[in-house]
């Protein structure tokens, strides 16, 4: 269950670079590609002559050329043209909104009239060079809905993530959780703790003692429709934690962009973003390591869990306060989607 | 949907050499044996004691021995033996007629009163000294009539095969297509182009020239139930084309025997026979390299399409001028799938 | 189709020895793990918080902790405490009778009350020192009855295992089958017979020689709701067969141990417990190995039978006398399915 009319991440630009993209994103099949330097398509992943994927095609002067009998398919979904044939007849196939932005490819898989670009949200971190970016992209067989009941409550970490960022004052400091309009908001402040190993990590890589006391940080906020932006530092302790100077502390931002596949699979973009040492390569292929280790682990458990949702479909689980975070989330996801129903007629 | 009332090639001799082969054709389980030398046998593969696969079992005596328990069945599908056992009452299993003509064993996997040998069609090529033949076996994740339209449709060559046997000028030369009784046959006419690849190569085993334009042709005729065989090759330019002295040109049969497992799957018996250099088993065994390659190309297309049109099942296709051999053809098959309909009574 | 209120083997210690495991038995799925030393504990498989498997977590202290969120389960079924929470209220989940003997975990995957451990059959070989057993665990994609029909019916083993326990005499000698109370017996017994492999290899490592004629014996006996224990051996022609002195034979228990995963696929505990020369360690893990191969045999053939089964659902199968054994069994099967179907009220 997923709004349709939403800007989801589909792809990243190198996906894209040399050839055709083909993904399946919200149940649509959809094929992805460059009609030209900075733009970007998006039709059916279906050609209108014999049924093949266009994905399987190539790319030429900027026309999608289906690899089975050369019909040369435009960004709006009408054939250009076909070797030997006429083809102002040709039935179009859909397309769909596609948006380039962030350094992430963005698609509308709903209603097309509702698409307005400027509703994609804000990312400062992508646009500013003080800010660096390394990320991932991972095929998870979950409800997305799982993966926002993940990324909402972490207290998963101390278990999940036990050798790199969980440690047991996560499960000891209670949250504070509130909706703001569409967004939710989930907080936990832990003071006067011992870093964990990735966050000691972290701290050498800015110069900062791995081995005293910090105070640490987590403030999630769930974006419809599926985005999970996750503010992360630690401070040496007692210097202002999240507030500290940023000489004294370590922050980033986790970035989860849940892009459901079908109702069961999603397309997990992940990454972080950190404004210390932004040009530093080395240290931002070490932190994308480190994170791909993480959130493999949480790939692991979240597929489990489906296969066990899945098996027991009457089952009611457990709503508690640490689960705050994912509730109010699916009561906005719940509330987008009603919107999109189509509404009874007035009496 | 296939007829079932028909010849198909179910295997190649070597198949069975040494032992026997379960296949599944036309959605009937069947296991193929020799009872003895240029005999072939082919019942149920379901042994009536308990159900285990006839096809796991051996050949002794010519009689097929089931591997569990060592019932011995007979080529009608009656019990001939089993230790211990008196066998007369037990159940016969179905018996299907198959022949061994031409190089492959032939099945009817329809109504065994109605099979008769005299309807597998001849094959010159298979029979004559004068020509050498070379081919493989598929299996294939698609209805076979996407197979048949592939076959009657070469303008995917170029498209499909560009590092082969694709070449423009076959989107550019416009087909004559016509059906004639229940065969059809669609042609194609290419004067004065350069040979691709595949063709200049076999130019070259002919002792011709690869450097020089060509006049060159395909010929594709469709013949019920699902055997589709190419006329193809090359003269060189001005020598009479399709007509052109034997010394001025290479030219063979493209060989292709589509057999239905289900009703999206498919075995494709490929070949190609030739009549220039019989005897050169070097040149036999290179062209039916680069034919692997190729029909490997058609298979990964193929197997897309069909996952496509399963997964868009109401939508319908464009039937274009290029597509009136496929389309003709499903004509035939549909008219002889009607005909094994029963018929309804007489007012 | 199985009772579920019986005792099952479900798995081997050395399976619980440093973690939880999670396996589907009888269709439950079902969490193993030692509380403590000497005990044994089984819950659902399902976490009451978020539905992750419990098995995909650790045990601490003797409680199941969920890897997901830290969740301690108790062996009763009941959540003991949670970081933050108060668990009073929790929701408690199904837990199973289990119980540790003969070397083995069984489980009573059904109505808890009627679970009586003096239920769980007397086993001689594996509490006397005189006894050595080895064995392994398959997972086989069948219905667990028709490896009791297997198991029933030795005549397989001329065909299956031809190289190591078959022979044609198997075929030969009819079998003697009865149902006593709840048991099912058969017995065949070949006199002045060589042995095959396998048993040649047993009388060199008793001391014998391998060369002469013996008597052979196999009483297969079924005891529910699903093993099978098979009194084999060989001795020296005319010493008195199954009654001859131990030092004139070599015999063993086959112990089949069949345990229902779902209703087409199961858990097959097999080994061979004997009372000569227990201590030779070297010698169990020969026998062992030889085991391994001969049941990964019957795994291939069963697996086909249960497909071929599946596509041919309507079809009867043969009772012939050699399968009496597994009709029997079936019987009573059947008798302990249908006493645990509800009653329907007197009139």
């Amino acid at each position: 269950m997923f709004p349709k009319n939403a800007w989801y991440v589909a792809c990243t630009p190198d996906e894209i670079a040399d050839k055709p993209l083909g993904r399946t994103i919200c149940n649509e099949k959809i094929v992805f590609w460059r009609p030209k330097a900075g733009e970007v398509a998006a039709v059916e992943d279906f050609c209108p002559h014999r049924g093949a994927p266009l994905s399987l095609g190539r790319v030429c002067d900027g026309q999608l050329v289906c690899g089975y009998h050369g019909l040369a398919m435009g960004c709006e979904g009408k054939t250009i043209s076909m070797p030997g044939q006429r083809v102002q007849g040709f039935p179009k196939i859909r397309s769909f909104p596609v948006v380039e932005k962030h350094g992430f490819i963005w698609v509308w898989p709903g209603e097309a009239s509702l698409a307005d670009p400027a509703k994609i949200h804000e990312l400062e971190w992508a646009e500013s060079p003080d800010w660096a970016y390394g990320g991932g992209l991972y095929h998870v067989a979950c409800d997305y809905r799982l993966m926002v009941d993940n990324l909402m409550d972490l207290t998963h970490e101390t278990y999940v993530h036990a050798d790199s960022i969980g440690q047991k004052e996560i499960d000891e400091t209670p949250v504070a959780t509130k909706t703001v309009g569409e967004r939710v908001l989930t907080s936990r402040f832990m003071d006067n703790v011992m870093a964990p190993p990735f966050w000691q990590a972290n701290l050498r890589g800015n110069g900062l003692p791995d081995n005293v006391p910090v105070d640490r940080w987590q403030v999630c906020h769930f974006i419809p429709p599926s985005h999970v932006m996750i503010e992360v530092g630690v401070a040496l302790a007692g210097k202002g934690g999240y507030h500290a100077d940023p000489r004294d502390k370590v922050s980033s931002i986790v970035v989860d962009f849940l892009t459901p596949e079908t109702d069961t699979a999603m397309w997990y973009f992940w990454g972080m973003a950190r404004n210390f040492k932004p040009r530093d390569h080395a240290l931002t292929a070490e932190i994308r390591a480190g994170q791909a280790k993480v959130f493999a682990e949480d790939t692991g458990v979240l597929e489990a869990q489906q296969r066990n949702l899945l098996a027991n479909p009457g089952r009611r689980l457990l709503m508690l306060n640490i689960d705050a975070g994912g509730v109010q989330a699916r009561r906005i996801i719940d509330k987008l989607v009603a919107q999109e129903q189509p509404q009874p007629l007035a009496a």
